[in-house]
């Protein structure tokens, strides 16, 4: 154990000094566009909302353990931070190679701050299972290779630059799984995998957060805010209904379950992402609320009935039926209005240049996933080298393997 | 026992589904004036801020009892979902029916949330009384009469569009209080209806931020923003020195109470709200925000030894106290300060139009009030009736009841 | 025993109502122009930003000892409610004396609720041993030395009014160590003294409701407000990576410290107050968030091995290191920054006139420690003279002390 002990010693502070060493030289050197950076942009309440929701409501929201209190919201504040920088600077050197255009100091903060939104979620999937050094390694390999996949879509499925953006959950949902399913798995009977009510309130005052300030995190870099406000308001508030009524109905005695509570509400919120600026009637944002409230409780009792077991996946948060699915079906639907809209204006002639349009909007999607799961698998194979110190299963989902605990004798 | 808890299985989600259902086709049907819907509104971070005031502020707010952290935070989460889009159908049908004009998309959402904020304080007038059917059908019931008390004070009583809806917290006090004197009392010696020190701290956490968003509530939809903003401010610092000066005072030993502070603290707020915008010396605003505090404390040391056990109330939350003494404290003062200034601008000529004036305001706030209990009333018999499945004494108070608790085993 | 709880009695609820009195007749006769209070500003989201933070932040950031809940976020509220109306009268009053300009409302509450910052650090640094009729007193006290200090150095050595207030961290904690020199000593095996996982949970909440809002206040009363949000952004990211770097660095084992965490993130925050407005290259800012989070550190090993005790100091919360060194390292920094950049210009010539501002500079920045130390000191005594009733140190750290425990017989 000592051994062990003392190499984790060795590698996170060293690794953070390195990192941090290079984020600073790059800074100097690289923003030499000062002024480009300081330049005037209006959407300061909305970011501060976004950079709240990230740290704070994510932070509290993946508090669902019993004994990984410190670490949920420690551990998500540490890549945050670590990310954001890490972000800042990859679109930089993006820039730099004129893949991009340059963009004022702000919004290039804030698209930083939804890009982690990635690693937050893939974060979750391996919660409990990844030491800070693999956590660490993993936020900078799926930074790039977020990025790596939007200039894709961008370049050559012609997405919008912003709308490259909301692929957000989609990749680091099948990114996280994908790392996840080359994690040993932990001992049937672990008693510290489970949350207590204690964890579920902390958890369900995490959730609330990310809930309120969704729509602010969809209306972002928005061209038409106020259509996505709306449209988002109003899918998650079906959502949240549609959580608590399937709940009562799937679980033994019609009880509600707090974990369906928890995905279920936020399901509406991802479903839109990429719609809710366009989206022109309420109806169809609150269709789209209760359809990604269904797949997040049907995809929960499938997925880990069926599908988890037998590909070995121990997704510790639920990322997959949480923001997996629903952001899925939001691809689905995004196209099927797409079309259906185009198809009207048209009067369903010129239907060939249609389904071009539609063969680019498809092929996004399916480039996102499947970049995501591969390079997840890539990134969960280097992440259990015996370079980087796995954790032994035993010390799974605890916190003092982490943390000084100088009131230990007092119990939580 | 099986079967109430499969007669509440039965109820709940499909009650759930149609209204979903409900609200889902009206909207598609209704909302043909999409373009109205998103139409420029400027005040998304005071919206904001009162959103998460309503959700997550009152959520942990009537966090109060030992038991019933999950459901106090978890039904009012549905409440407000479920009500916001009630609301704004309810309005819609309004405007259909040329009682209202038609609004914006963000402002007919920023009205939903403030109305539903009388759902909450009846709410927790029958806190840990209620099952969750009962309180989906008093939420509709509240809106709807509500929304007809609104509309008589609007066209008979000269009552102002956004005025009308800051009746809120007297309305929903005294509904609330009608209602839950229909519901069986609780054995007297149950041990549930406490509190604990941890689910006072997380209440004090939701009183904190609902004092913080007090004057983003109060200017929302005022016409001078900035009045109302100064004028809450000064009125909430008042009363919460008020509130540890009189909880001193008031209690053995001259300690603090917590419950003191949670409701007077508040009391500042509720007694402006009715003047907020009109006042122009900060010193009444902080007179008002004292005599609130003074009367929320003297009023829950009386109410609770006189008036509630003769009425056979239990006002589990104290909503009489903190939301309904200050609002007719309020309502008093808003009279005399017009008296006042009217007498004075007039150099108290021209009384009998002062009268006239006065006494259309004075019968505002009296419709108001009696329009709550009578409707409260019948709303609190129809709650009792055998469709409804009342929920037994012996279970009030309990989350296990509503809630699935795989962590049985561990203890809080 | 009942002779102090009596005496406890008779003092705190009168010397609420005396100043409640004094602040209300003072409105009454002070605030006559009142248009100048309801003139308009646009700057309510930040407003609200901040004011959340004071209050909530703050609140729940003091949450570190195991049985002091209530008090520190109770009596913090208490504080700042007062000292709010007690800042603005101050502020009236050199209005008056023609000290000052007026200003209009919002923005002298904003002044006010900045100024609080000041008492809350130091009230930190007392956390635990002080009695609400202390706290009282030395809110009154320290803002009136605030004051003087701040008009001194706007008079004398020309800090323009909105960097004066900046000097809040600086003034707060030396203020607030030398008060707490003069209280006596806890006994050296106190267990009640030190955090409990669940204490350190809600503190980690406050800490990162600070962190996030600290842009906001930081940027409050500049004028380029972009660069200034920018910068403390940049700062407060480096800082939260810096403080996991040492905290894994110094502890044993080579585990994370929550304490050092808590500390260490807001380095970065304090560091950059005097300069967030004026960096224009983002690397400076970084670079002081990383120093800022070492001296942080290094300061807490240091100083609570060698200079507290030596010195018999009795930080409770650790404001020295937290607030008080990072605020040092600041101030150089700004002197540092101003020499390079004036010198650059103007080629290094005129070296004279160069040195006239430095001096200027440093002197403020000593005027502010000096007078921050002197009257700490006198307030010390002050508040440990027999009148004001000093706790025994048998019951410091204690909530039981000046809360009512209805629920005492469950346990926390």
């Amino acid at each position: 154990m000592p051994a062990q002990y003392l190499s984790f010693r060795c590698s996170v502070p060293w690794l953070l000094l390195l990192l941090q060493a290079l984020f600073l030289s790059y800074s100097f050197f690289g923003f030499l566009r000062a002024r480009d950076i300081y330049s005037p942009s209006s959407f300061y309440p909305e970011f501060q909302d976004v950079n709240h929701m990230v740290i704070f409501g994510f932070g509290f929201f993946l508090m669902v353990l019993r004994r990984y209190g410190f670490s949920s919201t420690g551990f998500n504040f540490l890549l945050i931070v670590l990310g954001v920088q890490c972000s800042v600077l990859v679109e930089d050197f993006l820039v730099f190679l004129r893949l991009q255009q340059s963009e004022d100091g702000l919004r290039s903060l804030a698209k930083a701050v939804v890009s982690m939104t990635a690693v937050v979620i893939s974060s979750g999937a391996v919660l409990g299972k990844a030491s800070p050094v693999q956590l660490i390694v993993m936020t900078l390999l799926e930074l790039i290779f977020f990025c790596i996949s939007r200039c894709i879509n961008r370049k050559f499925l012609q997405v919008p630059e912003h709308l490259s953006l909301l692929h957000v959950h989609l990749f680091g949902t099948y990114f996280g799984l994908a790392a996840t399913s080359r994690f040993p798995e932990p001992p049937p009977g672990l008693d510290k995998g489970r949350s207590t009510p204690k964890s579920d309130l902390f958890s369900m005052l995490g959730t609330v957060f990310v809930w309120v300030f969704w729509p602010s995190f969809n209306s972002l870099l928005a061209d038409s805010k106020k259509e996505a406000v709306l449209n988002t308001y109003l899918a998650l508030a079906v959502s949240a209904v549609a959580a608590f009524m399937l709940s009562a109905l799937t679980s033994k005695d019609g009880k509600f379950r707090m974990r369906h509570i928890h995905s279920a509400v936020l399901a509406g919120g991802v479903t839109v992402t990429y719609t809710a600026h366009s989206i022109q009637q309420p109806w169809i944002a609150m269709i789209l609320g209760l359809l990604g409230s269904v797949i997040t409780i049907l995809g929960s009792h499938c997925l880990q009935r069926c599908f988890n077991p037998a590909l070995k996946l121990q997704d510790t948060s639920g990322v997959h039926f949480t923001f997996g699915l629903p952001a899925v079906l939001g691809a689905v639907a995004s196209v099927v209005l797409f079309v259906v809209e185009r198809g009207i204006e048209k009067q369903w002639n010129d239907l060939s240049s249609l389904g071009y349009l539609v063969f680019f909007d498809i092929g996004a999607f399916c480039q996102t996933i499947s970049t995501a799961l591969i390079t997840g698998l890539i990134t969960g194979l280097i992440l259990n080298i015996k370079l980087l110190k796995a954790v032994h299963v035993s010390k799974y989902f605890d916190d003092q393997f982490y943390w000084e605990f100088p009131h230990l004798s007092v119990g939580f």
